[in-house]
């Protein structure tokens, strides 16, 4: 069967369709400035990229174009849409309603919309996706929540220390992101291990544009660094991270800007990007430390330190840690921050295999510990897509 | 030699007056209401306490009035101002400036002054204390800043994932409190371990209506919960402690409130307080918890939860841990605190004699962890004036 695997944002839509015979991509690409002036299309397919040219209005267009290219008789992968037997759609918030993913219905087409207010800017595009997607096709759809893995969090975990009606009135408590990588990594790492998720204690470190980390214990996330929204926790490429939340009214009498607008500085042009200056692109940073930028090298010493710390956290907070997982893209491939947020943890019984560290081949999954380290640690690529597509074959039938 | 201690608020002044000779309080009290209607001293000296009732419309009139009751004929206990050999004013804020203690003379007061907008609240009411007491005696004065203690903090705890201009420009940055506090337990364990603090690992832990926790390595703060205000860490009896800033832009959409209500909210109505619905007092909190209620227990669960995730990430931060302190009102006398966060920390070496841990007579230092933990703990009463006291003689020659 092919499951077709969409993410929508505001002005974009990310595809992949998969063959669940041999799991594999065989298509797969990204509708950009949808809406905008200059949309194209970038589409991968026979090994070959190509760019289409053409207006995409909406998302529905958006779609429309690639379920054409996707049948098209020169470049296409299919001969039919009935091909597709489901599609699987990323949503960022599942609020705590749903803690798995789910067939799409009316009843579950009516939650997501209450849960807009929630993530503002991303749940819309997702619904907007979806809906064109029922608008142009019989397909069965599929809702994969980046929140859902965290759902069950236990309360003293998810609840912030604001009064109880701020939770009952408001829905404020911590949901946590990027479930679906936490929860494809920690299962690699059990499978690796050969050893039963249910029963490990494993931190995965989930480093990207957008960071977090997360305490999966007996294959529960008990605990992770974003929060209510994606701008919690971990310093990222232009998001602050966790700051103290009295700096917003300090910086709101030193400016006189409004919440939004200081909102935006610490979601837009705080993290990486603030504190080098010139760049959210961590290879720049990267290249401004050879030469020598302290602001760039000191984004790394506080990324790290932040990773180290939390490390700490959540191995207190499940009692231990067997496993630590390394993921996403500065994950994957950014040795200097493997080493240093492990560096001095010995006492936990972490011990790297330094040599090792830097020399991995890309794009594969290695356990980067010495064989005496009493933790494993491992950098293991992340496969959200597949993790959704699989999560659609399951429940699409 | 004496040594009066004053601790001034916007509309109170604590003092405390010490004999150096035996480290004994010889008299102490608190005025109340200064500048409202209703205002009052409580004065406490050989054994008995007294109410003086009269009008005390500003710090100047508060000073004047202790110092006149310290040498008054009946209750007084010094015959002559000059036996105080130095006055010693708890200080909030000396930003980046301050590292240790200091003489105040005019360039001190010039940069508490400067200070101000970092303290808006409580700065103020300290430099009122200070002018006061330079107004109306000739005694020496000496400001203990509570920062101070964490002012060696390294770059990549005390900066913020922002813009490195809103730390040139605003002086944003961690500054961390109740650093009297943490440095005194620090030392007072190294002094009962009969080890060098500057060998030493410990993680102070103080709980009182405001609470935070310290990694003090080798006898330095390299880490604290507070921020840049005492508003960030653990939650507190009214605060919220650490929060996803994104709440704030959240609750202003929901209800309105400006962002000065929505700080407010977060400093006076939360916490506790806030999860309980009914009191910030730790004690009535308790009995709420003995009626059943549950989110009494809620907040218990959530502080105790978040002290053990700052214990296993101080640890990380430190590269171990060989004590751990409690200290403070809830600190030295909430027995179930001191249980929870430490459970399930033995893989980190920490065991708790659980049975003391419940029988610990009141004011006295006491270990609490078993002969075979590995990381000692302690329950070490504070006590933050005397710690004044002695920094105030050590400068005031």
């Amino acid at each position: 069967m092919k499951i077709l695997v969409l993410n929508a944002g505001s002005s974009s839509l990310k595809y992949q369709l998969f063959d669940m015979a041999n799991q594999t991509v065989i298509a797969k690409g990204n509708c950009e400035k949808i809406g905008l002036k200059g949309s194209f299309m970038k589409y991968k397919a026979h090994g070959k990229e190509f760019i289409i040219t053409q207006e995409i209005n909406n998302h529905s267009d958006a779609i429309e174009l690639v379920l054409k290219t996707l049948q098209d008789n020169e470049i296409g992968v299919i001969m039919d849409i009935a091909e597709i037997g489901a599609i699987g759609h990323r949503v960022v918030h599942g609020g705590e309603i749903y803690k798995d993913s789910i067939k799409i219905d009316d009843e579950v087409m009516q939650n997501l919309e209450k849960l807009v207010p929630l993530a503002p800017l991303h749940q819309p595009a997702n619904i907007k996706g979806i809906k064109a997607c029922q608008e142009l096709t019989d397909v069965p759809n599929v809702a994969v929540f980046d929140t859902a893995f965290h759902a069950n969090m236990p309360e003293c975990a998810f609840m912030y220390g604001l009064p109880y009606s701020a939770y009952t009135d408001w829905q404020i408590r911590k949901y946590g992101f990027h479930g679906t990588s936490h929860k494809y990594v920690s299962k690699r790492v059990a499978d690796i291990m050969k050893k039963p998720l249910e029963e490990l204690k494993v931190i995965t470190i989930h480093l990207g544009n957008g960071s977090s980390m997360s305490a999966v214990k007996n294959g529960h996330s008990i605990d992770t660094t974003m929060g209510m929204t994606p701008l919690d926790g971990l310093v990222m490429g232009t998001r602050s991270g966790n700051i103290d939340p009295s700096i917003i009214e300090y910086i709101n009498k030193k400016t006189g800007w409004s919440i939004e607008e200081i909102t935006n500085y610490l979601n837009k042009k705080s993290g990486m990007l603030g504190l080098n200056g010139k760049t959210s692109d961590m290879r720049e940073n990267n290249e401004l430390i050879e030469q020598g930028d302290k602001h760039a090298k000191l984004f790394l010493d506080i990324l790290a330190y932040q990773i180290k710390k939390f490390i700490g956290a959540y191995a207190a907070a499940m009692g231990g840690v067997d496993a630590i997982v390394f993921t996403g893209g500065i994950g994957e491939n950014q040795e200097d921050i493997r080493e240093m947020c492990t560096d001095g943890l010995e006492f936990l019984g972490i011990k790297i295999d330094k040599d090792k560290n830097w020399k991995l081949p890309r794009d594969t999954e290695q356990e980067i510990s010495l064989p005496d380290s009493k933790v494993k640690v491992f950098r293991i690529p992340t496969n959200e897509e597949l993790a959704i597509a699989k999560d659609t074959l399951r429940l699409a039938k």
